[in-house]
């Protein structure tokens, strides 16, 4: 059998289930949250995540060097964010190719060291090596308060559903580039320069209002699904509830606009659950938007013409 | 100007020059030692590196799946080691080609969780993706007793040199093997299955007897180029006294043995300063061989026909 025939998440699930798990200091292991959780003593867990992106899949031609640098830790930065954790540092190791040019190659490192800065942290270490394709793998560290940890799998029925920001944004940027119509730079740079929600996951872990949370840069359907099979809950959320810009509904319709804001991914929001008679103490934390609730079991959607089941689609890399 | 015009120091260094530097946390940042070194409070530094390898480089075909994982886990393990760190976990980000035979990536795994098992330690989390070159970045994470981190920057004038096991036997696979020439099971395990020096790395930490250290993975020469400049200093060293297998010594002669044992690099062995007075608190820790000492300046080699300068070449990836 080939790897091509398994999807990304059957897959990971066969790599955890043949590793030997939980050594004495991990909370969470491999495969099981956005970050791995240690217990190293002391008042805070130690927060560890790892990301591969190269060229082909994840750098489009139009990206900059920075834009590059700084996507690529903005996307372990996002992981952070997930589980309300303050970052601690950041590596990143480079696969470059012998013939880019300096200036392009600096413009990357600017663009990982403004991101990293941005977010009160630095690039601590890393690795260099000639690869043929682009690739950088980065590593970020973080730490966060024993009581302040949160897990995907704390959902609870009767939970709210709230997502950050605004859903869509990165997926039209993509489903415009890939028909070559031109994009707006402010779509554009939803996609490029993703703003980890670092600032919104810790302020929304110190209200102890919310019972579980991700990120859904692999799009709002598939981390839906990540999400009830943690909590082992179900969801329903509105069509009508979930907030996307006004440009982009000028630029996309009908099934397009519905894939970009469900399925495609890339928007580097949060996606939370809070009981409803938290809500209060989160809306304190940082703007959101309620998008639907927890039930008992199933994925489900509702439409203008009814509820039907949402598919666990989204990106994946097999 | 393209980056193949730099060598994989000078980059590093032209990286490290552009980076927003040492955080509150940070007690060694990026560039200045095998790992970063972070101080989150109580009685431990928190280490972290990352090492990022790839089939063309660092995997020849004849090395089987579960020598690649164990390699993989390996190659991070030997810098902790180096610093005297416990390990604490291993991530590992990989980038596989879709065709790979699911059996021969289950073995990738196996050999990762054997190793990070041999050692005290697991994979805790990771990353998948698909690439056109079968690609492993993995992180390593360790703590030390405060009182304990070795850095490279503490060699001293008169102080004693060594290192742990044998050297050249990795470069004598790599010399053969590019002969063509059928290697011994023995000489084809020291580069395909190194041993991360982890146990030997904490035993000398306890003593408080080393002054210095850091891996050789890049070769000897090179090493002690980078553990001179660390440290402000110079190193003479014996040829007659390096440590090298017999049968190294059987299947090479002359200046390939030279190449093998001084340049080529691939043995995962820790190199180390100790002051003349506490030798003896070091042997009691673990085997190992003194073949030279620290002076005020320069690298040299003492061979039969005399001392002459050691270049700083090794491995390197640009």
């Amino acid at each position: 059998m080939k790897i091509r025939e398994l999807n990304e998440r059957v897959l990971i699930e066969h790599i955890t289930g043949s590793l030997t798990r939980n050594g004495k200091n991990t909370v969470v292991g491999a495969g099981d949250d956005d970050c791995a959780v240690l217990d190293i003593g002391g008042d805070d867990y130690l927060l560890v995540t790892t990301d591969m992106l190269h060229r082909k899949t994840d750098f489009p031609q139009q990206m900059s060097g920075w834009q590059i640098g700084w996507m690529s830790v903005a996307v372990n930065l996002s992981d952070l964010a997930s589980k309300g954790a303050k970052p601690l540092g950041i590596l990143m190791a480079i696969g470059v190719p012998p013939d880019t040019e300096l200036d392009f190659f600096d413009d990357i490192i600017k663009g990982m060291d403004t991101c990293a800065r941005s977010f009160g942290t630095q690039v601590i270490g890393g690795d260099m090596d000639s690869h043929e394709e682009l690739t950088m793998t980065g590593t970020a560290l973080g730490l966060v308060n024993k009581d302040l940890l949160i897990r995907r799998s704390g959902a609870n029925t009767g939970d709210i559903v709230c997502v950050t920001g605004n859903l869509g944004t990165a997926g039209a940027a993509l489903i415009l580039m890939q028909k070559n119509i031109n994009v707006d730079q402010e779509i554009l740079k939803a996609l490029f320069e993703p703003i980890p929600r670092i600032n919104e996951g810790i302020a929304l872990a110190k209200t102890h209002a919310v019972t579980s949370m991700m990120d859904i840069s692999d799009g709002l359907a598939l981390s839906l699904h990540d999400l009830a099979k943690a909590s082992g809950v179900g969801f329903k959320i509105y069509e009508d509830k979930l907030p996307v810009i006004m440009d982009v509904k000028k630029k996309l319709k009908g099934d397009e606009l519905f894939e970009a804001v469900v399925f495609t991914g890339g928007d580097f929001e949060l996606l939370f659950t809070v009981p409803p008679d938290k809500i209060n103490k989160a809306r304190n934390a940082c703007s959101f938007t309620v998008i639907g609730e927890v039930i008992k079991e199933g994925i489900f959607i509702e439409r203008s013409n009814g509820i039907e089941p949402l598919k666990g689609r989204g990106f994946e890399h097999f």
